[in-house]
């Protein structure tokens, strides 16, 4: 589907909740809003990190699927590139600027590899996960085929238990195998431990990632005993990162979900017990919604249901508002609590998700705002693209 | 966002799963796919309940959000025309060629309601709910801008407790004052019950209806004591259109879920104690999903997680298998139990969706399929229209 370039052609309502220099008031509702600075201060400080702790940084593109934010954290926060999920996410990208792009995931279907395989006649670096021995032959006939060349990373199962290699001896069989294979590279480890990023304790979670540091040097010492180096091991998220960073065996961080926050990572606690979203990092994203009608006295209704957000990780908070509360939601509409009926028909509301991932993948566009202002709008420019 | 029409213009991948022509075998994974077939069964079989019983069939565009299912609900099954429930779905559904589009919801903000009052233009006859004495007077100075009408329904709370008035002498007081005012029509009853629509129990759903009924005829009677009769009186969803049908007050049903079915309809039962969808309806709707990872002996990993489907109603089950069953759901991928270790990678399943609204509205495109060939693509055409 194409995105047409110039937004100021497009019709509010129509085309797009909004437009560039109208009122945060007048923004039609429910849709998604970027506070732009808090925004930008989330993306500078992840990037000073990894720079002061000599980590590339690759965001994960997967979350907010927007070229436009990839390319502002690429500006203000030094990343690298980015990874993503799906070759649709990665056909986006890399038609959309981004230079270095990471699958960190399988691709096993014959089309599917015959698409990624194309991708770096575009012009960007093409990274690729794989966890099975037969995966091989597939991606360097595809390549030899387009005359491209695809680097591959070896996926160790750090714990989630879904895709992944289970033991040292199955990196080495699958890296000398890369090796052989023309027109494929092997260029290191995909190690990113997704299962424990939401757990609360900070303590649990390096537990987790203790375990995954432990895989991942044990399978870089095996490599190495067979003269093969890494040249990136990559993985770490927002309730991750330092350990990874301090992990002496991963150079690549994979984060994303720091950028804009969403209330089940904003629960999580840091080192000193603080919740990651009142210190270490700004909520930039909501669901900016309206109250549209208020018949009982003690509940208003606004218009952000299941699909305005996604309700996988429980229902959003209300930004900024201890007095009203998001009780329910359905299809279309949101129950919110009201016990005082301080709140009137029309009222605008910014509601934190509960998961900012699957969130962002139902809306077309990023409302970005400043100083109560529209000052851009943003295509979700990968949105609905999973195959 | 416009959507090039002329669907042999699209690439695979980038911007289509699938064109015209490929094998089911062939066609890029997860995306959504309609049985023809079951769908045009389902859409032939419920308008010859609705024209056998007498009622106007209004079906719910906010299910499918597609201008051409609409139009084959319209060719098939005799629909007069659907309702939606926001503007922005209105206005795709008024320009994809509806005549006849009822926003099933408030309108009040502002713009919105300027938005709608120009929809008329276009060649449609626009109807919207009122549930608020304050909302009369904008709908009214809206019209006469812009030299159209609005046929104006009061919505009646049934039981859901969300929007809607509350007692008869209100829906007395806003009729009176939309027939007062310039432009605008009083058309009607809106009174559809959603919140007893997926009880498992007939006559759980009954006892429920049965309460809706009484409200809307106590409002009907309290109208013509005043002298204001009801053209429509609209209301009636899958799980309770058989007693609208026979209520003698309500005269158009609003079905949505019947023509695509879904696995959280699919387990409610009909008067003889039947899955509705081993009987009353087919499966039309699937998500396809293919193993792209199986690295552990009795998991298979697919690639259709969350951004793929929505999980507010419950996991997808595997369409035509007991030997596997989808257990666990990430952003990204699907855990599908698989204890003998009987599916391979690439192998695809068909996916039951737990709840086909929110499911749909995370894809772009309906791929249709037939004899194992794909036939069509239809755009999601209103997909992501929230606001």
């Amino acid at each position: 589907m194409n995105i047409q370039t110039n937004i100021n052609d497009l019709v509010v309502g129509y085309d797009v909740p909004a437009l560039p220099g109208m009122d945060e008031a007048d923004i039609q509702t429910p849709c998604l809003v970027l506070d732009l600075d808090a925004l930008e201060r989330n993306i500078k400080k992840m990037g000073d990190y990894a720079a002061a702790h000599g980590m590339r940084h690759r965001v994960h593109g997967k979350m907010h699927k927007s070229v436009d934010v990839a390319k502002l954290q690429e500006q203000l926060g030094g990343a690298v590139g980015v990874c993503c999920q799906k070759v649709s996410e990665a056909e986006v990208f890399v038609r959309g600027g981004i230079k270095d792009v990471l699958v960190s995931n399988q691709v096993r279907d014959p089309l599917k590899i015959d698409r990624l395989a194309q991708l770096p006649k575009l012009g960007s670096r093409i990274l690729v996960c794989v966890d099975d021995l037969a995966n091989v032959d597939g991606l360097s006939a595809a390549v030899q085929k387009h005359g491209t060349k695809l680097d591959c990373l070896i996926e160790i199962d750090c714990g989630a238990g879904r895709c992944g290699v289970n033991s040292t001896k199955d990196v080495v069989v699958i890296a000398k195998a890369i090796q052989a294979a023309e027109g494929l590279n092997f260029t290191g480890i995909q190690a990113y431990q997704g299962a424990m990023q939401h757990m609360d304790s900070y303590d649990d979670r390096k537990a987790k990632l203790d375990i995954a540091i432990d895989l991942v040097e044990d399978a870089v010492a095996g490599l190495k005993a067979e003269g093969i180096t890494c040249e990136l091991v990559s993985g770490g998220g927002t309730g991750s990162y330092y350990f990874e960073s301090n992990s002496g065996v991963y150079n690549e961080l994979q984060c994303g979900s720091y950028a804009f926050m969403d209330a089940d990572y904003g629960r999580i606690l840091d080192r000193n017990g603080t919740r990651i979203d009142q210190g270490e990092w700004e909520n930039a994203l909501f669901i900016l919604t309206s109250v549209m009608s208020h018949t009982k006295a003690d509940k208003a209704i606004c218009d952000a249901g299941l699909k305005a957000q996604s309700m996988d990780s429980g229902l959003p908070f209300i930004y900024g508002r201890d007095d009203v509360e998001y009780l329910k939601c359905s299809d279309e509409h949101g129950v919110i609590g009201d016990p005082d009926g301080v709140l009137k028909v029309n009222d605008k509301l910014r509601l934190v998700p509960g998961h900012c991932d699957p969130t962002c993948n139902v809306h077309d566009w990023y409302v970005g705002v400043r100083d109560g202002k529209v000052e851009t709008l943003w295509p979700v420019s990968a949105r609905g693209k999973a195959y």
